[in-house]
Protein backbone atom coordinates (compact mmCIF):
# COMPACT_ATOMS: atom_id res chain seq x y z
CA UNK A 1 0.00 0.00 0.00
CA UNK A 2 2.72 2.56 0.97
CA UNK A 3 5.02 1.09 -1.82
CA UNK A 4 2.47 2.06 -4.04
CA UNK A 5 1.67 5.66 -2.64
CA UNK A 6 5.61 6.28 -3.38
CA UNK A 7 5.33 4.89 -6.65
CA UNK A 8 2.53 7.30 -7.78
CA UNK A 9 3.26 10.17 -6.13
CA UNK A 10 7.41 11.08 -5.63
CA UNK A 11 8.82 12.51 -8.89
CA UNK A 12 11.69 10.52 -9.83
CA UNK A 13 14.05 13.19 -9.26
CA UNK A 14 12.81 13.78 -5.44
CA UNK A 15 12.92 10.08 -5.57
CA UNK A 16 16.45 9.90 -6.26
CA UNK A 17 17.31 12.95 -3.47
CA UNK A 18 15.22 10.83 -0.86
CA UNK A 19 16.98 7.90 -1.61
CA UNK A 20 20.36 9.18 -1.04
CA UNK A 21 19.39 10.74 1.92
CA UNK A 22 18.15 8.31 3.77
CA UNK A 23 21.53 6.27 2.36
CA UNK A 24 23.41 8.75 3.98
CA UNK A 25 21.27 8.82 7.47
CA UNK A 26 21.51 5.01 7.90
CA UNK A 27 25.59 4.37 7.07
CA UNK A 28 25.82 7.01 9.88
CA UNK A 29 23.13 5.98 12.77
CA UNK A 30 21.85 2.28 11.98
CA UNK A 31 18.00 1.52 11.30
CA UNK A 32 18.18 1.07 14.82
CA UNK A 33 19.44 4.83 15.06
CA UNK A 34 17.30 6.27 12.15
CA UNK A 35 14.74 8.81 12.44
CA UNK A 36 12.94 11.06 9.83
CA UNK A 37 14.44 14.19 11.25
CA UNK A 38 17.65 12.65 10.46
CA UNK A 39 17.15 11.55 7.18
CA UNK A 40 15.79 15.05 6.36
CA UNK A 41 19.02 16.65 7.46
CA UNK A 42 21.09 14.83 5.06
CA UNK A 43 18.33 16.36 2.43
CA UNK A 44 17.13 19.88 0.73
CA UNK A 45 13.86 18.77 1.47
CA UNK A 46 11.89 19.44 4.88
CA UNK A 47 11.03 16.70 7.15
CA UNK A 48 7.44 17.76 6.19
CA UNK A 49 8.03 16.23 2.74
CA UNK A 50 8.88 12.98 4.33
CA UNK A 51 6.48 12.77 6.88
CA UNK A 52 3.75 13.97 3.59
CA UNK A 53 5.26 11.00 1.54
CA UNK A 54 6.36 8.47 3.80
CA UNK A 55 4.27 6.72 6.73
CA UNK A 56 6.87 5.01 8.84
CA UNK A 57 10.56 4.21 8.54
CA UNK A 58 10.13 1.26 6.88
CA UNK A 59 8.69 2.58 4.07
CA UNK A 60 11.99 4.78 4.03
CA UNK A 61 14.02 1.67 3.66
CA UNK A 62 12.08 0.18 1.53
CA UNK A 63 12.09 2.77 -1.25
CA UNK A 64 16.42 2.77 -0.37
CA UNK A 65 16.68 -0.85 -0.97
CA UNK A 66 14.80 -0.79 -4.04
CA UNK A 67 17.28 1.84 -5.57
CA UNK A 68 20.06 0.30 -3.77
CA UNK A 69 19.37 -3.13 -5.32
CA UNK A 70 19.66 -1.39 -9.21
CA UNK A 71 22.80 0.72 -8.06
CA UNK A 72 24.44 -2.36 -6.84
CA UNK A 73 23.56 -4.70 -9.49
CA UNK A 74 24.92 -1.66 -11.98
CA UNK A 75 28.05 -1.48 -10.47
CA UNK A 76 28.94 -5.02 -10.29
CA UNK A 77 28.03 -6.21 -13.45
CA UNK A 78 30.55 -3.17 -14.97
CA UNK A 79 30.94 -2.12 -18.43
CA UNK A 80 29.55 -4.93 -20.59
CA UNK A 81 32.45 -4.27 -23.40
CA UNK A 82 35.29 -4.68 -20.94
CA UNK A 83 36.83 -8.18 -20.70
CA UNK A 84 35.66 -10.37 -17.57
CA UNK A 85 38.32 -10.88 -16.06
CA UNK A 86 38.63 -7.38 -15.42
CA UNK A 87 34.82 -7.30 -14.68
CA UNK A 88 35.42 -10.25 -12.25
CA UNK A 89 37.94 -8.26 -10.01
CA UNK A 90 36.01 -5.29 -10.11
CA UNK A 91 33.20 -6.69 -9.37
CA UNK A 92 34.85 -8.70 -6.08
CA UNK A 93 36.63 -4.89 -5.17
CA UNK A 94 33.12 -3.21 -5.08
CA UNK A 95 31.42 -6.50 -3.44
CA UNK A 96 34.65 -6.12 -0.37
CA UNK A 97 34.04 -2.61 -0.35
CA UNK A 98 35.91 0.54 0.63
CA UNK A 99 36.56 0.37 4.69
CA UNK A 100 37.75 4.15 4.05
CA UNK A 101 34.61 5.42 2.98
CA UNK A 102 32.50 6.00 5.81
CA UNK A 103 29.04 5.89 3.45
CA UNK A 104 30.22 2.38 2.12
CA UNK A 105 31.50 1.17 5.51
CA UNK A 106 28.02 2.58 7.08
CA UNK A 107 25.71 0.68 4.72
CA UNK A 108 27.51 -2.19 4.77
CA UNK A 109 27.08 -2.24 8.22
CA UNK A 110 23.21 -1.10 8.03
CA UNK A 111 22.75 -3.96 5.77
CA UNK A 112 23.29 -6.34 7.97
CA UNK A 113 21.32 -4.74 10.68
CA UNK A 114 18.60 -4.58 7.98
CA UNK A 115 19.04 -8.80 7.18
CA UNK A 116 18.99 -9.41 10.94
CA UNK A 117 15.49 -7.70 10.66
CA UNK A 118 14.24 -10.02 7.89
CA UNK A 119 13.08 -12.97 9.41
CA UNK A 120 10.36 -10.52 11.31
CA UNK A 121 9.41 -8.52 8.36
CA UNK A 122 8.14 -9.25 5.32
CA UNK A 123 9.20 -6.49 3.46
CA UNK A 124 12.69 -6.24 4.31
CA UNK A 125 13.28 -9.68 3.75
CA UNK A 126 11.28 -9.76 0.03
CA UNK A 127 13.78 -6.74 -1.04
CA UNK A 128 16.54 -8.00 0.21
CA UNK A 129 16.51 -11.68 -0.86
CA UNK A 130 15.93 -9.80 -4.40
CA UNK A 131 19.09 -7.90 -3.78
CA UNK A 132 21.36 -11.24 -3.11
CA UNK A 133 19.80 -13.07 -6.05
CA UNK A 134 20.72 -10.67 -8.39
CA UNK A 135 24.08 -10.14 -7.44
CA UNK A 136 24.36 -13.99 -7.61
CA UNK A 137 22.98 -13.73 -11.46
CA UNK A 138 25.29 -10.41 -12.25
CA UNK A 139 28.62 -12.21 -10.58
CA UNK A 140 27.38 -15.81 -12.38
CA UNK A 141 27.19 -13.94 -15.73
CA UNK A 142 30.56 -12.27 -15.50
CA UNK A 143 31.80 -15.60 -14.80
CA UNK A 144 29.75 -17.43 -17.70
CA UNK A 145 31.23 -14.97 -20.25
CA UNK A 146 34.54 -15.59 -19.21
CA UNK A 147 34.06 -19.66 -19.72
CA UNK A 148 32.58 -18.85 -22.99
CA UNK A 149 35.60 -16.13 -24.10
CA UNK A 150 37.69 -19.06 -22.90
CA UNK A 151 39.81 -16.98 -20.01
CA UNK A 152 38.20 -18.92 -17.36
CA UNK A 153 38.18 -22.02 -16.35
CA UNK A 154 34.79 -24.35 -16.43
CA UNK A 155 34.01 -23.86 -12.54
CA UNK A 156 30.00 -23.73 -11.84
CA UNK A 157 29.17 -20.19 -12.42
CA UNK A 158 26.22 -20.05 -10.04
CA UNK A 159 27.99 -21.79 -6.74
CA UNK A 160 31.32 -19.58 -7.33
CA UNK A 161 29.19 -16.31 -7.20
CA UNK A 162 27.66 -17.11 -4.45
CA UNK A 163 30.93 -18.25 -2.70
CA UNK A 164 32.32 -14.97 -3.51
CA UNK A 165 29.07 -13.00 -2.59
CA UNK A 166 29.43 -14.74 0.66
CA UNK A 167 32.49 -14.11 1.42
CA UNK A 168 32.52 -10.41 0.54
CA UNK A 169 29.11 -9.76 2.52
CA UNK A 170 31.02 -11.82 5.30
CA UNK A 171 33.39 -9.21 5.67
CA UNK A 172 30.59 -6.34 6.83
CA UNK A 173 31.12 -7.94 10.44
CA UNK A 174 34.82 -8.39 11.13
CA UNK A 175 36.29 -5.23 8.31
CA UNK A 176 33.27 -2.61 8.62
CA UNK A 177 31.59 -2.90 11.84
CA UNK A 178 34.72 -4.22 13.73
CA UNK A 179 37.54 -2.58 12.41
CA UNK A 180 39.33 -5.17 11.84
CA UNK A 181 41.94 -3.74 9.15
CA UNK A 182 44.64 -7.30 9.15
CA UNK A 183 41.19 -9.52 8.81
CA UNK A 184 40.69 -7.04 5.68
CA UNK A 185 43.75 -7.30 4.13
CA UNK A 186 44.39 -10.91 4.77
CA UNK A 187 40.65 -11.55 3.18
CA UNK A 188 41.11 -9.14 -0.06
CA UNK A 189 45.06 -11.43 -0.27
CA UNK A 190 43.36 -14.60 -0.54
CA UNK A 191 39.94 -13.82 -2.22
CA UNK A 192 41.86 -12.51 -5.10
CA UNK A 193 44.21 -15.46 -5.08
CA UNK A 194 41.05 -17.96 -5.57
CA UNK A 195 39.79 -15.87 -8.50
CA UNK A 196 43.61 -16.10 -9.85
CA UNK A 197 43.91 -19.63 -8.95
CA UNK A 198 40.62 -21.54 -9.09
CA UNK A 199 39.15 -19.33 -11.80
CA UNK A 200 41.68 -18.03 -14.01
CA UNK A 201 42.28 -20.67 -17.15
CA UNK A 202 45.53 -21.38 -16.94
CA UNK A 203 47.99 -18.80 -18.68
CA UNK A 204 45.49 -15.92 -17.80
CA UNK A 205 46.84 -13.22 -15.80
CA UNK A 206 44.94 -10.66 -13.20
CA UNK A 207 44.84 -7.13 -14.72
CA UNK A 208 48.12 -5.30 -14.08
CA UNK A 209 46.42 -3.38 -11.06
CA UNK A 210 45.37 -6.54 -9.28
CA UNK A 211 48.95 -7.92 -9.52
CA UNK A 212 51.13 -6.20 -6.76
CA UNK B 1 30.95 -1.26 36.44
CA UNK B 2 27.92 -3.18 35.76
CA UNK B 3 30.10 -6.07 34.43
CA UNK B 4 31.98 -6.33 38.04
CA UNK B 5 28.44 -7.08 39.49
CA UNK B 6 27.35 -9.55 37.09
CA UNK B 7 30.98 -11.41 37.71
CA UNK B 8 31.08 -11.17 41.70
CA UNK B 9 27.01 -12.07 42.40
CA UNK B 10 26.03 -14.05 40.14
CA UNK B 11 27.12 -17.39 40.79
CA UNK B 12 28.03 -19.56 38.03
CA UNK B 13 25.39 -22.57 37.95
CA UNK B 14 23.31 -19.19 37.94
CA UNK B 15 25.36 -17.52 35.36
CA UNK B 16 25.01 -20.63 32.85
CA UNK B 17 21.16 -20.60 33.14
CA UNK B 18 21.04 -16.98 32.43
CA UNK B 19 23.20 -16.68 29.13
CA UNK B 20 21.35 -20.27 27.69
CA UNK B 21 18.12 -18.46 28.81
CA UNK B 22 19.71 -15.19 26.36
CA UNK B 23 20.76 -17.20 23.85
CA UNK B 24 16.92 -18.53 23.60
CA UNK B 25 15.22 -15.06 23.96
CA UNK B 26 17.71 -13.89 21.14
CA UNK B 27 17.74 -16.30 18.98
CA UNK B 28 13.75 -16.13 18.96
CA UNK B 29 13.04 -12.03 19.13
CA UNK B 30 16.57 -10.62 18.08
CA UNK B 31 18.34 -8.07 19.83
CA UNK B 32 15.20 -5.35 18.98
CA UNK B 33 12.96 -7.68 20.17
CA UNK B 34 14.78 -8.96 23.73
CA UNK B 35 13.50 -7.54 27.12
CA UNK B 36 13.71 -8.95 30.18
CA UNK B 37 10.44 -10.30 30.57
CA UNK B 38 11.12 -12.45 27.23
CA UNK B 39 15.01 -13.71 28.60
CA UNK B 40 13.15 -14.35 32.18
CA UNK B 41 10.14 -16.54 30.02
CA UNK B 42 13.36 -18.92 28.83
CA UNK B 43 14.60 -19.32 32.10
CA UNK B 44 13.32 -21.17 35.36
CA UNK B 45 14.48 -17.95 37.68
CA UNK B 46 11.99 -14.86 38.10
CA UNK B 47 12.08 -11.27 36.26
CA UNK B 48 12.92 -9.82 39.50
CA UNK B 49 16.30 -12.12 39.51
CA UNK B 50 17.01 -10.19 36.00
CA UNK B 51 16.32 -7.31 37.36
CA UNK B 52 18.32 -7.01 40.18
CA UNK B 53 21.64 -8.79 38.67
CA UNK B 54 21.36 -6.94 34.91
CA UNK B 55 20.89 -3.05 35.14
CA UNK B 56 20.08 -3.21 31.34
CA UNK B 57 19.50 -6.02 28.35
CA UNK B 58 23.21 -4.50 27.22
CA UNK B 59 24.43 -6.59 30.65
CA UNK B 60 22.57 -9.08 29.56
CA UNK B 61 23.94 -9.24 25.89
CA UNK B 62 27.42 -8.56 27.41
CA UNK B 63 27.02 -11.55 29.79
CA UNK B 64 25.95 -14.04 27.28
CA UNK B 65 29.00 -12.68 24.41
CA UNK B 66 31.30 -13.58 27.18
CA UNK B 67 30.10 -16.93 27.41
CA UNK B 68 29.61 -17.48 23.63
CA UNK B 69 33.32 -16.92 22.94
CA UNK B 70 34.78 -19.54 25.15
CA UNK B 71 31.69 -22.20 24.01
CA UNK B 72 32.50 -21.32 20.19
CA UNK B 73 35.91 -21.58 20.78
CA UNK B 74 35.61 -25.04 22.29
CA UNK B 75 33.35 -25.97 19.21
CA UNK B 76 35.73 -24.34 16.78
CA UNK B 77 39.09 -25.96 18.25
CA UNK B 78 37.79 -29.51 18.86
CA UNK B 79 38.80 -32.56 20.20
CA UNK B 80 42.58 -31.91 20.31
CA UNK B 81 43.64 -35.56 19.79
CA UNK B 82 41.54 -35.67 16.62
CA UNK B 83 43.55 -35.28 13.40
CA UNK B 84 43.84 -31.92 11.77
CA UNK B 85 42.29 -33.00 8.76
CA UNK B 86 39.11 -33.81 11.11
CA UNK B 87 39.42 -30.83 13.40
CA UNK B 88 39.23 -28.18 10.24
CA UNK B 89 36.32 -29.92 8.37
CA UNK B 90 34.17 -30.13 12.21
CA UNK B 91 35.39 -26.53 12.74
CA UNK B 92 34.08 -25.48 8.79
CA UNK B 93 30.70 -27.14 9.45
CA UNK B 94 30.69 -25.74 13.25
CA UNK B 95 30.94 -22.09 11.48
CA UNK B 96 28.56 -22.33 8.24
CA UNK B 97 25.90 -23.36 11.28
CA UNK B 98 22.64 -25.45 11.07
CA UNK B 99 20.50 -23.81 9.36
CA UNK B 100 17.20 -26.82 10.25
CA UNK B 101 17.79 -25.80 14.13
CA UNK B 102 16.32 -22.80 15.24
CA UNK B 103 18.29 -21.58 18.00
CA UNK B 104 21.34 -22.14 15.97
CA UNK B 105 19.83 -20.42 13.13
CA UNK B 106 18.45 -17.36 15.47
CA UNK B 107 21.98 -16.87 16.86
CA UNK B 108 23.77 -16.23 13.94
CA UNK B 109 21.39 -13.43 12.60
CA UNK B 110 21.36 -11.80 16.42
CA UNK B 111 25.39 -11.99 15.84
CA UNK B 112 24.97 -10.35 12.76
CA UNK B 113 22.48 -7.43 14.46
CA UNK B 114 24.55 -7.62 17.37
CA UNK B 115 27.90 -6.93 14.90
CA UNK B 116 25.61 -3.88 13.17
CA UNK B 117 25.60 -2.24 16.52
CA UNK B 118 29.13 -2.34 17.47
CA UNK B 119 30.05 1.13 15.83
CA UNK B 120 28.09 3.04 18.46
CA UNK B 121 28.32 0.34 21.08
CA UNK B 122 31.82 -0.29 22.83
CA UNK B 123 30.95 -2.94 24.93
CA UNK B 124 29.79 -4.72 21.91
CA UNK B 125 32.34 -3.73 20.11
CA UNK B 126 35.29 -5.15 22.23
CA UNK B 127 33.37 -8.36 22.81
CA UNK B 128 32.39 -9.16 19.74
CA UNK B 129 35.68 -7.91 18.14
CA UNK B 130 37.85 -10.85 21.10
CA UNK B 131 35.07 -13.44 19.46
CA UNK B 132 36.20 -12.75 15.55
CA UNK B 133 39.87 -13.12 16.46
CA UNK B 134 39.73 -15.70 19.00
CA UNK B 135 38.24 -18.32 16.61
CA UNK B 136 40.82 -16.99 13.60
CA UNK B 137 43.48 -18.06 16.54
CA UNK B 138 41.82 -21.30 17.24
CA UNK B 139 41.55 -22.07 12.82
CA UNK B 140 44.99 -20.66 12.73
CA UNK B 141 46.20 -22.98 15.14
CA UNK B 142 44.24 -26.36 13.47
CA UNK B 143 46.13 -25.22 10.24
CA UNK B 144 49.46 -25.19 11.65
CA UNK B 145 48.57 -28.38 13.41
CA UNK B 146 48.28 -29.85 10.00
CA UNK B 147 51.09 -28.35 8.74
CA UNK B 148 53.57 -29.50 10.38
CA UNK B 149 51.63 -32.78 10.35
CA UNK B 150 52.28 -32.90 6.50
CA UNK B 151 48.67 -33.26 6.25
CA UNK B 152 48.06 -29.50 4.66
CA UNK B 153 50.02 -27.49 2.15
CA UNK B 154 52.04 -24.41 3.14
CA UNK B 155 49.73 -21.87 3.04
CA UNK B 156 48.81 -18.91 5.10
CA UNK B 157 47.44 -20.41 8.61
CA UNK B 158 45.98 -17.13 9.64
CA UNK B 159 44.79 -15.33 6.74
CA UNK B 160 43.43 -18.63 5.33
CA UNK B 161 41.70 -18.68 8.80
CA UNK B 162 40.15 -15.10 8.10
CA UNK B 163 39.39 -16.03 4.55
CA UNK B 164 37.32 -19.09 5.62
CA UNK B 165 35.60 -17.23 8.58
CA UNK B 166 34.37 -14.26 6.67
CA UNK B 167 32.91 -16.66 4.53
CA UNK B 168 31.17 -18.90 7.30
CA UNK B 169 30.16 -15.45 8.57
CA UNK B 170 28.57 -14.16 5.34
CA UNK B 171 25.94 -16.96 5.51
CA UNK B 172 24.22 -15.13 8.27
CA UNK B 173 22.62 -12.84 5.72
CA UNK B 174 21.42 -15.22 2.65
CA UNK B 175 21.39 -18.58 4.53
CA UNK B 176 20.12 -17.68 8.00
CA UNK B 177 18.36 -14.74 7.84
CA UNK B 178 16.85 -14.90 4.21
CA UNK B 179 16.75 -18.71 3.78
CA UNK B 180 18.25 -19.14 0.74
CA UNK B 181 18.42 -22.62 0.74
CA UNK B 182 20.07 -22.78 -2.73
CA UNK B 183 23.08 -20.38 -1.28
CA UNK B 184 23.77 -22.46 1.90
CA UNK B 185 24.06 -26.03 -0.76
CA UNK B 186 26.54 -24.25 -2.76
CA UNK B 187 28.62 -22.22 -0.32
CA UNK B 188 28.79 -25.58 1.89
CA UNK B 189 30.32 -27.29 -1.38
CA UNK B 190 32.93 -24.81 -2.48
CA UNK B 191 34.00 -23.86 0.99
CA UNK B 192 34.50 -27.64 1.22
CA UNK B 193 35.89 -28.04 -1.96
CA UNK B 194 38.42 -25.03 -1.07
CA UNK B 195 39.70 -27.09 1.83
CA UNK B 196 40.04 -30.26 -0.11
CA UNK B 197 42.12 -28.65 -3.18
CA UNK B 198 43.47 -25.59 -1.31
CA UNK B 199 44.50 -26.73 1.84
CA UNK B 200 45.11 -30.32 1.76
CA UNK B 201 47.85 -31.81 1.03
CA UNK B 202 48.93 -33.75 -2.35
CA UNK B 203 47.08 -37.08 -1.89
CA UNK B 204 45.26 -36.30 1.59
CA UNK B 205 41.73 -37.32 1.36
CA UNK B 206 38.48 -35.60 3.20
CA UNK B 207 36.78 -37.58 6.16
CA UNK B 208 34.64 -40.18 4.81
CA UNK B 209 32.02 -38.32 6.57
CA UNK B 210 32.87 -35.31 4.33
CA UNK B 211 33.11 -36.80 0.88
CA UNK B 212 30.03 -37.92 -0.94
Amino acid sequence: MSDEREESTVPDAAREEVVQSVMRALAAHGYAGLTTKRVAAESEKSEAFFFYHYDTKEDLIVAFLEWAVDRLSNQVAGAEDADPVTRLYEACDVLLGDSSDDVDRGINVAMMELLSHAPHNERFHERLTAYERRVVDDLAAIIEDGIDAGVFRDVDPESTAAYLLMTADGTAGAVMALGMADVEVMVRDRLFDYVGTTVLAEGVEAPPEWTL
